[in-house]
């Protein structure tokens, strides 16, 4: 356990774009293992996921390694590491702030679930939606926010609502205990530290995309 | 119109990492416009946006500078002009192919519209949600997808389909004529040069979000 909680301090200088791309990984392996692959070379790994494999070894050297020895990673060891190293070893329970369109959505997501993300609240300030119903769990007012994630220990909230009102709640859920906000308003929120946010601008990931087609149409000619 | 064009053609070895910050400038750029500000320096914009302002410079030189001239940038003109390389300034029709809950919540979100991206059609191989409406657009079955997106000028796909069966589609999509993917499946995908394809994978950033959790509470002991 000392042991574990060492390795995983150590991590503290690694750059976000090493843990982003951690996911990916992750992911990579699930389904190798899923296919019944039990070992596999950087030089493999690197073709298909079309990354170089010394940034593979890089990555990997943040985290001890994982004892690639000439004849390859054994997959469902890696798989299993790298979901520890995530804390997908762990329950993190979730609640959704903001029951419209996309609030909902992705409380109907199951796949959560399988990684141990557990939807147990949801809530909105407009009447008309506190009552319904999400894949089991009720939509509540925001009176009720605090009480309910002090008694569920909530960890993660998903914040779903506008900009105008995303920076007031976020404040909220900060005073309430929340650890992380994964953060689908279009803005940028100021958290102390201690508090995680991880932004989805989907509107900034459309922009990109029609920056890329418009700049390949003019190069094109 | 030549002078334009050339300076954007001039743009081509930009990284990707100074076009997925073009996004965040543009929207801060255009919250200032909204509140009146006429000009601001690069100091100011790197207080506000919490980076450093020499970044701000160097991602400005990639498209010539925008004139920053001692009292600062013009905020209309820069707002303006981003929006411009980012291709704002043009429609761009899009499909949803997948009319589940997250592909209904994109088509419900309005906001795109405001800024070029117009919603044509949607598209699901489940019968039951075939003839469904979603914000005045019909969930029409995959067999018309071809003939729906040369009628109607149709750029970017929007894939909200389980990962299964997205590679196939979006080889069809391919093949009909689709000059951006915006993919949402939890897979990456293969498509020839020419097609864009922008991921949002939201499990690899909820993921994330779990990591830095876990990371802060084990060094805080």
């Amino acid at each position: 356990m000392f042991q574990e909680r060492k390795r995983i301090v150590e991590e503290k200088d690694i750059s976000q774009a090493v843990i982003g791309r951690l996911p990916r990984y992750f992911r990579y392996l699930g389904e190798l293992k899923d296919e019944g692959v039990e070992r596999i070379s950087s030089q493999d790994l690197s073709e298909l996921m079309k990354v170089t494999a010394s940034q593979i070894r890089q990555d990997f050297n943040n985290f001890g390694g994982f004892g690639q020895q000439g004849y390859g990673y054994n997959v469902e060891y890696l798989y299993n590491e790298i979901g520890k190293i995530l804390g997908l070893d762990q329950q993190h329970n979730f609640i959704i702030v903001g029951a419209g369109n996309l609030g909902r959505a992705l409380g109907n997501y199951m796949n959560f679930e399988r990684r141990g993300f557990i939807f147990k609240g949801m809530f909105d300030q407009n009447p008309e939606l506190v009552g319904r119903d999400v894949r089991g769990v009720r939509v509540l007012p925001m009176e009720s926010l605090e009480h309910f994630i002090r008694e569920h220990e909530i960890e993660i909230a998903v914040l779903t609502i506008p900009k105008t009102s995303a920076e007031d709640v976020a404040e909220q859920l900060v005073k309430y205990g929340i650890k992380g906000i994964w953060n689908f308003a279009h803005v940028d929120l100021n958290v102390p530290e201690g508090v995680q946010v991880e932004n989805v601008h989907l509107s900034d990931s459309l922009m990109k995309l029609s920056y890329n087609i418009n700049r390949y149409r003019i190069e094109q000619g």
